[in-house]
């Protein structure tokens, strides 16, 4: 793979990385390049990490520091070297404030470290120097919380994210934009239509897509499509990038819901599972098991 | 100072806080009475913390968990005791992992010992058990981030927000919405039009309103909505909420276009300045002379 030419990292880049004082980080390939290569030889699968109150409770765990820290202890030894992508959720990290934050730092590492790549659902979103400082926080390897992709709420608009387009191209990082979900809620917004007439949904996707445009295996940034839309008049077929589907099992989406609504990008779909792996947890024999029973599941994505 | 009356904790407040086993927090006034009670004292101003790279070499600081502090703590000196409203920008903070975190929770607590309310600008927005976990980090006050309020975004759809909006009830705390910004990327989504015809800023609103209805002296959730939009067909009579109103000073907003975009509402309006004022910075008596000009400036909205 290091052979073949990196859209994101041009000759002229490379050479500009190669100076003294850049970090190898920098020279890496692009998020979409790893996520294919990861997806083809682990399987077609993320995995939450979502230490909320309930699981906590129900893994013996207090809702503190202490707790979160077992919780995502557990969940690395268990999948961190089996599941293609782990997905921690900022949210539950941050309840605990700094604390929490450390917790997130360490789990980041040892994730990355057992071979998964790391998708902070962080769902961020804003404008000018303080998107910029957002994906400087997440998609900068020389931040103490960089992953290598991190979800994106696109209500100041897609083009408002391009700081954190710029940053993952420049790192070969990633990113995820909140398209359409599969909440109830979610139509208010999502399904309303521009002068153009087409859905917020839809101009998000096609904001992406035309990012994505020419690059191979598939472009660095992605969607999140529910597994359980219904009735959505959406294009699918060319965002040229990975779809992050969850909502999959305790959520209600299914293997079959998957193949019918992605029907023409099967490989660049990741499911996304939390509950439906975690609460099987703490016996990291059984949350292994889990996670290979839905990577069997969705081995068809690939097949 | 200490002997007048304190907006924030309320004689009620205080006896109850005597009571063994429930936390004064739990029993204060609401954040809509607490707000109305800081504009009328200290004026209508809320005032950003924004350490951003460029405003931290202006200041001769690192951009760097030093840097963050000494940031912040010159902000609080300068400002704290002044203005109504200081509003950290989270994004800013999360650069620097969980050491600026641990910098936000001074800060934060910094503020309040100050008697200024402390509006977090963290945009978020999630859906469930994750909306949940935000709402518990930054509204709950035995949280270690625990904050008078914090901005929200609806990209899940306004409803999606309700546990954040539940526990602003409980707490005494309170929410922003994004609503309509200024930003040129937003009319993409935020003037899209639902199925009823309503644009989605609008849908926002109303969403807003309507939890808002009855509420004295008005309700503690809030909608954000720029200083400079322009040819917005949007009713901002019906909120009964405060509008953190951004875009001011630095960005183009000027009082006169406050007082021509919300011309119905003017004594629940809030003005939010940040480079305006921090580019006068490091020297406090420059940075509080700022703020005093911007209260000046905005004296007009609770004449």
């Amino acid at each position: 793979m290091s052979t073949r030419s990196d859209p994101l990292f041009p000759a002229g880049a490379r050479f500009e990385a190669a100076k003294p004082g850049i970090s190898g980080e920098n020279m890496r390939s692009s998020f979409g390049a790893r996520l294919d290569e990861v997806l083809q030889s682990r399987g077609s699968l993320c995995v939450g990490i979502d230490p909320h109150p309930a699981l906590l409770a129900a893994w013996g765990l207090g809702d503190d520091v202490d707790g979160l820290s077992r919780f995502a202890e557990v969940c690395v030894e268990a999948f961190g070297t089996v599941a293609a992508v782990v997905k921690p959720q900022s949210a539950f990290f941050e309840t605990c404030g700094s604390g929490g934050i450390a917790v997130l730092e360490r789990t980041i590492t040892a994730c990355r470290d057992a071979g998964a790549l790391v998708l902070l659902d962080a769902k961020r979103g804003d404008i000018g120097t303080t998107m910029a400082a957002y994906a400087h926080a997440y998609l900068d390897p020389s931040a103490p919380l960089a992953v290598d992709a991190m979800t994106l709420s696109p209500y100041l608009g897609v083009d408002s994210l391009q700081p954190a387009f710029d940053a993952a191209e420049r790192h070969g990082a990633g990113a995820f934009v909140l398209a359409l979900t599969s909440n109830p809620e979610g139509p208010q917004v999502q399904h309303a239509r521009g002068m153009d007439g087409r859905s917020v949904a839809q101009a998000v996707l096609d904001s992406v897509a035309a990012r994505n445009a020419g690059a191979e295996p598939f472009g660095s940034l992605g969607a999140v499509v529910g597994a359980t839309i219904a009735g959505a008049d959406i294009d699918l077929t060319t965002l040229n990038g990975a779809f992050l589907v969850p909502g999959i099992g305790a959520q209600g989406g299914t293997a079959e819901d998957v193949r019918r609504i992605f029907g023409g990008a099967l490989p660049n779909v990741l499911p996304s599972v939390s509950r439906e792996v975690l609460r099987h947890g703490p016996d990291r024999s059984a949350l292994r098991d889990a996670v290979a029973r839905q990577i069997e599941a969705f081995a068809f994505l690939r097949g």
